[in-house]
C-alpha cells in the first residue's frame, strides 16, 4: 500500500521587512525537509527577495521613481521593527550567524535546491516596471493570483504580510 | 458525473494598509473568476475598508475620539510603506491606472458583483462605536469570529494582517 | 453514526503588536467554544507575547542589547498602528474594558483553560538569548518549525504576522 502524500505548503509573501523573508525560508525549508512540495508566492513588497541587486526598473517615470525609494533587493532587506537605520539588521544577522542561521537570499536558494518552487506576481513586475531578467535565477514562474490559487488547494497556506 | 466542486477562498483583512487590501481584492477577483466560493472578512483596521466616508462613530467619547484618528475609509486609505504623506499612494494609484488594476473600492465592488460574500466583524464595529448603517452597501452580514472559522473550514484561507 | 471530527485551527502568531495578540485570542477563544482543536504557535517577535513580564535575556552580549530595546512582554505590547507613545493603547483597552473584551494576557489564560495548546518557537527562543523558565507557565512545547507544520496538516491556518 502506498504511504499518504504529504500535505503541501504555499507560502503567500506579500511583505518586504526581513523578519517575514526569514520565516518563509525556515518553514520552506523545515516543510521540505520533512517531504512536503512547497510553492513560494511572492507579489507586492515581497517581490523585493527576488530582485537582482543592481536591478533598474524600466517603462513609466513614475515607475523608475518609485524603485529608488523601493530600492531592498534580494541581498538587503530592512526590518519591519527594530531596523533603527540598519542597527537592528546588522544585530540580528549577527547573532543568525552565531546560530548557523541562514539569511534570506542564501536560505531561497536553499530552499530552491531542495525542490522549492519559487513564483514571482506577473502584476507586480508590471507595476514596478521590473523585467524576468530582473529577477534572480533562482525564480521558476512569473504568474497572476490564479497561480498562487492553484498551489494552494491542495494544503496549508502561510501568509507573510 | 458531476464536475468536483471547486475549493473556497476565505480572506481574513485585519490590516487597514491599502496594499493589503489590494491583494485583497485581486485575490476574491481572481478566485471567483475561476468559480471558487468566496468570503471576505473584515476585522480590526480591515474594518476601514468598509466605513462609509463621512460615518461618524457614536457612543463613548474615546470612540469618538478614536474614530477622528483612525479616518481611513472605504474610498481612501494609507499605503503600509512609502505612504510618504500619501505622495505613495497617488503614485502607485496612477500606476495602477495605467495598467486597468482597480482601487480597493472598485476592486470590492466587481468581487461583490461576481458574488464574493462581505462580512463585517461584529466585536470591531461595536468598539470603534459603528453601526451597520456606517457601513458600505455592499456588506452583506455583520458577524462574529465563528462566521469566520465557519466559512473557513472548507478552503483556503489568506490572512492579511 | 459518529458526529463528523470539526476541522483544528492553528495560528501562526509571527507579529508582537497588540492587535494582533488580540485578534490570536479572540480566534483561539471562538474555536474552543465551538468544540475545534487550538494550537497557538508564536515566533520571531510573536514570541514577545509568551515572556514573562522581567525575564532578562542571557548568552551574547548582542542578545542582552537586542532585549533591552525589545521589551515588551506577556503584560504589556505596543499597538502596531496609533500607538501614540501608549496613548492609543491606554484608550484601545479602556474601551475593550467597556464591553468585557479581554487583554492578550487574560485572553491567552482562557484558551489555554479551555483547551488550546500553546508553542513556543526554538529557534527564536535561542536567537533572543530566552529560556523556557523566561516564559509564562501556559507553554506546553516548544519546537522549530516542524511542530507548527504538523499542527497546521489537519485544518484551517491563520498567520498574524
Amino acid at each position: 500500500m502506498p504511504e499518504e502524500t504529504p500535505k503541501s505548503l504555499t507560502l503567500l509573501v506579500l511583505s518586504g521587512d526581513m523578519e517575514k523573508g526569514l520565516a518563509a525560508c525556515n518553514l520552506a525549508l523545515a516543510a521540505r525537509a520533512s517531504g512536503r512540495p512547497v510553492t513560494l508566492f511572492f507579489s507586492f513588497w515581497g517581490l523585493n527577495f527576488l530582485k537582482r541587486p543592481g536591478a533598474r526598473a524600466g517603462g513609466a517615470f513614475l515607475a523608475r521613481c518609485f524603485s529608488r525609494i523601493n530600492s531592498d533587493d534580494a541581498a538587503r532587506q530592512r526590518l519591519g521593527r527594530f531596523h533603527m537605520l540598519g542597527a537592528g539588521r546588522w544585530a540580528l544577522l549577527r547573532l543568525m550567524g552565531r546560530y548557523d542561521l541562514l539569511p534570506v537570499r542564501e536560505g531561497l536558494q536553499a530552499a530552491h535546491q531542495m525542490g522549492a518552487r519559487i513564483m514571482a506576481c506577473s502584476n507586480t513586475l508590471q507595476l514596478l516596471g521590473l523585467q524576468r531578467d530582473d529577477l534572480i535565477h533562482e525564480v521558476d514562474d512569473v504568474s497572476g493570483a490564479l497561480g498562487f490559487l492553484d498551489a494552494a488547494d491542495e494544503g496549508t497556506v502561510v501568509t507573510l504580510s
